[in-house]
């Protein structure tokens, strides 16, 4: 004890003690822990060296500096169309020697969304009912099962999975109680991404309680530390892992180790790219991967200016319009030298927050205005280091439909447009695979459904309309039987299906309206 | 009476007498009047000829015959910034000539948006609280004042207003009671399109009750029928006009008499034109304009099949893009052939409803399937007649949001996207103006707000976050003082504005939080 008070003291950190003495002998013993963990000395470098980069780059004059992303480094799913079969037979060779791993991002919990468990455990009301982990862990074996045939090997695509210290525990929990959804224990891979505690703006860490400091994981981007720290780069060195993708837990439509996307990257020699979708709106909140005095990097919605947002090239296209989705390629050794070299180099970025504290009196307080940060990296930093940056360019409505928010009015990136997103996808693939949708009168259902009007006839709500909550033709399909449309001619085409239509490993079904 | 029954006899629809015994004498008057009216066997051909069209056109072979627009008969906001200016210049200037009228199709009543009265007078909830017929009328007084000052004239843009029986004394009513706004009562015109009966699948007239026949409005194609039998080209004749801008009353972005639009038009000799948005989405619920055995026509997403909705061109964008808003432009002489020549060769298009009628024992019934049919006409039918036909493509984001359906999750068109769209716009004009805007704290906010977080400065929403249903920067601009973004440098320039920001005919102020 007398060490961390004397840490605590050089770091001008005491107050963290102030309390001390109220405290009950097992808070003090778990403070006391809490403290001897920490490296004061380098976190108040960390604010230091945060504070001045956000105040010294206002990025008033970002703009003048930044380029769009040259079409030479793009490849596009809707404009280099010859090329993606290529691309894919590239990937799926790739995988089939167990070259390719998965990284997942899932340190975040539910909150914006209204649960206190990890968002991968959320269930957006499929058909199904399966949750986010699930829809992707059934991806997974898909791919390996699509890449075993075809290369007639027994491959494995292990699936690194980083937690935080608040959903490790439910995480691996909830894995080991659905037995890996078929997958093998041991290529399941948890780690854990660091917390640093939340500062005021004198760089004081802030107490929620008069025990316990304010802690907050520390970015995404905390995954390169994470990885270094815990032996996942031995491990993956140790499986021969040649090229890993990187995406986030949210999206509902994630192609987990996409062979088309690691294909391309491939093919093209990169060792780090980023998957983007095409933004369209200049105010979408959406960061833009672009170039900035020479170094491919993220720009941030929040740093653009309008006049930049709004800048168009001569195709009438957003000049800057390669939309973030943390949906990204590297190549072992890359992410090798960005773990042993240049991690430390990372500045963390500062986010303002209103945080709970306790005042000197010990009464608990809760701001109404922001009083302190968090520091956080972000996994697209390393961008800067790459030799060779490309970036690959998907269609919005096939790949990316994340989930953020709790359903609401108006509301985006939540449960019902993440469920529609992927029921949408699974109707299109069922229509391109010769297959037809039919409603409640047996008449044929237009391949593009009125908003709000699966099996309602009318269009103007003049006479009996059905309530408009009931978007989309009701459809899914299960991962283990597609991972990306193919492979469906033998089960629908030429017939008719009434909604909600579902395929899975054991066949073809009509499920009965409003039943499960 | 005899009359009408000789003529229902010869036209096989004499069961609508068929309660008319049991009716009272006022009844019995009402549904004489209604039958009097009437032209049976011009009602058995319309519906003889729309079942054969409909059964004819499953336009199975509709896909090999479609073409996208030629760029040649294209302009683009986005495409040919280069002569905007010029457009505009033109369009001006014949408004200053007052040679331009706008009509608008406010026939349909708020069903789908669950209110009884005519659309137009909906308050989408904007801070000033106007409704959709003032925001229109403002917008054509603005331009009025824009297009006499910088041609130093009086100039009149008469407003055409087509109801339906249902809508035109409410409406009328309206204007009268909020005085037209400011606009003349001279230059506001209404008239009343026609009325159909539904007819079952036999051809028989659907009795709504034993007195009273199910009738619907004839389409917003009902327009030219209406034109014609209601002396509305003389008064456009007489008045001078030479263009017409036709848009839909549910736009909450409409630029009426827009004079980039009707300038582009003029300036390519173009005798008919229809402004569209890009749709980037193939299975978006809206028609595309395209070319059908080299005529133009808007196939409407009902027809297309998934194949042709997906189909790109080598730029990658859909082949079938120009998305449909019901927003046409028309020489008077077009206007006059079609009224005087084409509008007899107008087939219905045949809706499918569930249709409440009385049965043989006088009993109400509300079917649950579709057991008649709507017919109507749609204003885009004569593209085909157009000896000069164009399309202007602007930006959804800038001049569409239509208002269609009452709030609900996951909801599209409702009061609450119309009113984000027009205050995000605003909120576009005052940044573009020099202007700025602050949070709570007086800190500026980023010109690109996160999505649900107006004031916010957390991104993950670990802490504290504020409910995420008050979505954009709350800005109003009167039309009165901005008909499309200009004339705000001298309000805002170099200012600092709390939302919510209003700038109307009194000044620029900003509303306490929660008022008004």
């Amino acid at each position: 004890m007398d060490l961390v008070v004397k840490s605590l003291a050089e770091a001008g950190q005491s107050h963290l003690l102030q309390f001390y003495d109220e405290l009950s002998p097992e808070e003090r013993a778990s403070l006391t822990l809490d403290l001897e963990s920490m490296d004061f000395q380098e976190i108040n470098g960390f604010f230091k060296s945060a504070m001045e980069t956000s105040s010294s780059s206002k990025h008033e004059k970002m703009d003048a500096r930044m380029e769009p992303v040259p079409r030479e480094v793009l490849g596009s799913v809707t404009r280099d169309r010859d090329s993606l079969k290529d691309w894919e037979v590239e990937g799926l060779h790739c995988i089939s020697q167990s070259k390719v791993a998965v990284l997942l991002l899932a340190g975040g919990q539910g909150t914006r969304l209204g649960v206190s468990y990890p968002k991968g455990m959320y269930d957006v009301g499929l058909p199904s009912h399966k949750t986010l982990f699930q829809i992707q862990a059934e991806r997974i074996l898909k791919l390996q099962q699509l890449a075993d045939e075809k290369h007639k090997t027994k491959c494995c695509i292990p699936w690194y999975i980083m937690t935080s210290g608040r959903t490790m525990d439910s995480t691996k929990e909830f894995f080991s109680r659905h037995n890996y959804f078929g997958l093998s224990k041991d290529n399941v891979i948890f780690f854990q991404q660091g917390m640093l505690p939340a500062m005021d703006y004198n760089g004081k860490i802030i107490l929620e309680s008069k025990s316990k400091l304010s802690m907050a994981p520390d970015g995404n981007g905390g995954l390169y530390r994470a990885l270094g720290n815990q032996g996942i780069m031995d491990d993956m060195e140790r499986r021969g892992i040649g090229f890993i993708h990187v995406y986030c837990v949210d999206n509902i439509l994630v192609k987990v180790a996409d062979p088309a996307f690691v294909g391309f990257c491939v093919q093209k020699g990169a060792d780090c790219g980023a998957k983007v979708v095409e933004k369209t709106n200049p105010t979408e909140a959406v960061g833009v991967v672009c170039k900035v005095d020479g170094c491919y990097q993220v720009v941030e919605y929040s740093e653009i200016t309008l006049t930049t947002a709004e800048k168009r090239s001569a195709d009438g296209r957003l000049m800057f319009n390669a939309g973030n989705i943390a949906n990204h390629f590297f190549t072992l050794s890359f992410l090798k030298d960005i773990v042993q070299k240049y991690e430390p180099q990372l500045q963390h970025h500062v986010a303002q927050k209103k945080i709970p504290y306790v005042d000197t009196q010990g009464r608990l307080i809760k701001p109404d205005k922001p009083n302190g940060i968090k520091m956080e990296k972000f996994v697209f930093d390393i961008f800067q280091f790459a030799k060779t940056f490309v970036v690959y360019e998907v269609l919005r409505e096939d790949e990316f439909s994340p989930l953020k928010n709790a359903d609401s009015q108006d509301g985006k990136d939540t449960p019902t447009t993440a469920r529609h997103a992927l029921m949408s996808l699974h109707h299109r693939w069922v229509l391109n695979a010769g297959g037809h949708f039919i409603d409640e009168n047996g008449t044929r259902v237009p391949a593009i459904p009125r908003d709000g009007a699966a099996g309602s006839v009318t269009d103007d709500g003049n006479m009996n309309l059905k309530d408009g909550t009931d978007l989309p033709i009701k459809c899914e399909i299960s991962p283990l039987v597609s991972y990306g449309g193919e492979g469906l001619e033998d089960l629908v085409k030429g017939q008719e299906f009434r909604p909600t239509l579902m395929i899975d490993e054991n066949g073809v079904h009509e499920l009965v309206k409003n039943g499960v």
